[in-house]
Formats: C-alpha cells, sequence, structure tokens
C-alpha cells in the first residue's frame, strides 16, 4: 500500500496518466489521489516531484524490485528505452501545437500558415512512431517486454485516437493502441473524462 | 579511454555541451568527436542515443562506479535531481522560444505581443531557477554534489549570460555560473565557439 504518497491529476492528461500506470505496474494501490489539473503533482511522504517524467523514473528506480521491471537490464535495451521516453516530449509538444492552438495562441496572432507547419511536424512525428513500433523486435517500444517507455508514450497515442488518429494510416500504432488498453495498470487508470473544451483542431483532417 | 564511442556535436548547443560535461564527469576521454549541428548524437558501439538527457542517464548508469557519481544515493536527492533534470526542458524551451524567435517564426506571423509574452515566460523561468540556488543546501541544485541535474542545467545557464543574462538580478545563478566555470569537465567542453548569427534575440533588455 502507497499511504504516505499523493498524485494531483487531471482526468485524460496523458502527464497525469503515465505516472498513474507507473504507480499501478510498481503495485503502489492505495495512494491518496485528487482530480485537478493538466499537470501531475506527487508526493512521497516530504518529497515532492512534479515532473511527469521524473516522477515515473524516480518510481521504476525506489521500487525496482517490485511489480513490473519497468527498466531493462541489457544495456542497449535501456538505451533505447532512455531514447524512446525522452523523445515523448516532441511527441506531446507537437501534438499538443496542434491540438491545443486555439488556447496556446491569441485569435490576433494566430495564422493558417502556422497551424499548418504544425500540423505537418505533428504528422512527420506520428510517422516516426509507427515506424518505431514497426522496427520493435516486440508488441513494445522496447521490444518484448513493457518498459517505462510504454508508461510514457502509451497516454499519448491513446489520447491522439479519440482525437482522430486514423487507425488505417497507422496499423501499428493502432494495434499497440488496442493491445495495451487492456494491461491492468491501462485499464484500472484510463480517463474517466477527457479534455475536449470546443476550440480542439482534431487531428482525423490531416494527419 | 572511450575508442568505441562518438558524439556528433555542436558548439555552444546547450544539448550537445551536457553530454560533454557527462562524458567528461566519467572519465571517457577520447571517445571519437565530430562537430557538426545543434542537436546531440551518441553512439556507443552498436547502440544509438540522440536524446541528450537520454544519453546522460545512459552514461550515468552504464558508468556508475567510474568517475562522479552523479546520481544521489539518497532518494529524497535522488527526486529532486529527476525534478530538476526534467525541468532543465521547460528552461531550454522558453529560452529559445524568446532567443529563437525570428529563426521560428516567418516574418510574416511574428508579433510583438507573441515576442513580449515569451519574455514574460522565460523571466519568470530563470526567477524560478534563482530561487532553486537560493533554496539549494550547497552550491549545486540538489546540495552539495554535482548531479546530473547540474551537467544538464548548467550549459543553459552558462548560454543565457553571454546572450545578456544580468548577473547583478540574478546573483544566485551568476554565482554558479562562476563557481562551476574551473569545474575540470566543464572548462575542458567549453564551447570553442557560440551559435550567435544575427536576428537573435538578446535577454538583457527584460529578463
Amino acid at each position: 500500500m502507497a499511504k504516505d504518497m499523493t498524485l494531483l491529476w487531471g482526468s485524460g492528461s496523458p502527464p497525469c496518466w503515465r505516472v498513474q500506470v507507473v504507480l499501478e505496474e510498481k503495485n503502489l494501490q492505495g495512494y491518496n489521489s485528487k482530480q485537478l489539473g493538466q499537470v501531475s503533482s506527487f508526493s512521497h511522504g516530504n518529497l515532492i516531484i512534479n515532473e511527469s517524467i521524473g516522477i515515473c523514473e524516480y518510481l521504476a528506480d525506489r521500487f525496482k524490485d517490485q511489480g513490473t521491471k519497468l527498466v531493462p537490464d541489457d544495456y542497449s535495451e535501456k538505451a533505447m528505452m532512455f531514447q524512446r521516453m525522452h523523445e515523448g516530449n516532441s511527441l506531446m509538444m507537437k501534438a499538443g501545437d496542434v491540438i491545443y492552438y486555439n488556447f496556446k495562441v491569441p485569435e490576433a496572432e494566430r495564422h493558417e500558415s502556422a497551424l499548418q507547419r504544425n500540423k505537418e511536424a505533428l504528422t512527420v512525428e506520428v510517422k516516426l512512431w509507427e515506424d518505431y513500433l514497426t522496427k520493435s523486435k516486440g508488441q513494445y517500444l522496447v521490444g518484448k517486454d513493457f518498459t517505462l517507455a510504454d508508461a510514457v508514450i502509451y497516454p499519448a497515442i491513446a489520447y491522439l485516437f479519440p482525437k482522430g488518429l486514423c487507425e488505417k494510416k497507422y496499423p501499428k500504432l493502432a494495434e499497440y493502441y488496442k493491445n495495451l488498453k487492456t494491461r491492468p495498470s491501462i485499464q484500472k487508470t484510463w480517463p474517466p473524462t477527457w479534455f475536449s473544451p470546443p476550440g480542439l483542431v482534431h487531428v482525423k483532417d490531416f494527419v
């Protein structure tokens, strides 16, 4: 049990969701949980972390012998895990630059050309991830085992499909999305609602 | 010696520099080095990583018993290290949104109001880091020891001062900047040139 832990989270926010997945993978049920905003904030006793990947790394290290391993022993797999996990920031940023364009940019500063460029950048990015999964030696990002990279990236992928990502164009991503839906840590933490106010840019028409 | 390692790097690029610092801290001299662009790309044997923080984490883990420790044993210090290291992405992004504004945004899409907002966001961010150093129990970001957080953040701080950051307004950052200049890993990897084409926005007038 994890009664000395508290997570402030927002429903459907990938940075929050990745932390919830890791907490489940590490059998850290029973933590205090409060639904708040888009940014995750985590405490364990007196210790506070609010960078989502930082929280995931802390938990994977602090509870290395508990629950799912999450960090491979093999150095080439570990290197790949670090690579994909940090690359997640690009995916999130590029998705956000499109989906939240109307929230981030005041009306007087919006340009169709800028949004178009952001859309193209997101398309390139999503194709990269389809390619990474195609080249993986297993069903996960790093190979045959679920790692921190999946905990970090899956929420972003699972966020994009309901926003219009085309399953036919991205068959490996779609397979990954569906296969992991039934993984207990994912199923248990599936967002009860998604942040979808009017004004979000859907991705179905271009990516 | 590290003859099976290769680093492609750009002079004065913080993401490249942080990797060079970690290579020195881990006594991994003698690696193959090629000066190229702004993005670092690293290989070790057949293994390739091109996310700078990912490379730093890989090296700190792979050579944990060699050279400087970089990752504290104490979990609260380790949590702080993860927090600050990942927060480095915000610092880099906000600095880039100002300094490279004219490079990132085509002329027809530029707005003084947008640049102004970016400047304000950078000012808030820099003040945060001044505050983090003020609250640290030692001269480094996490306390009394140089950690991965310093290797990741120092190049960004050292990049901002020549771009106009005011030493009087940010005395703790200035002290940190100066104290670490003589650290062997920093001194040895100090950028031979800085990327300063015309059009960069200086920070001295506002931050």
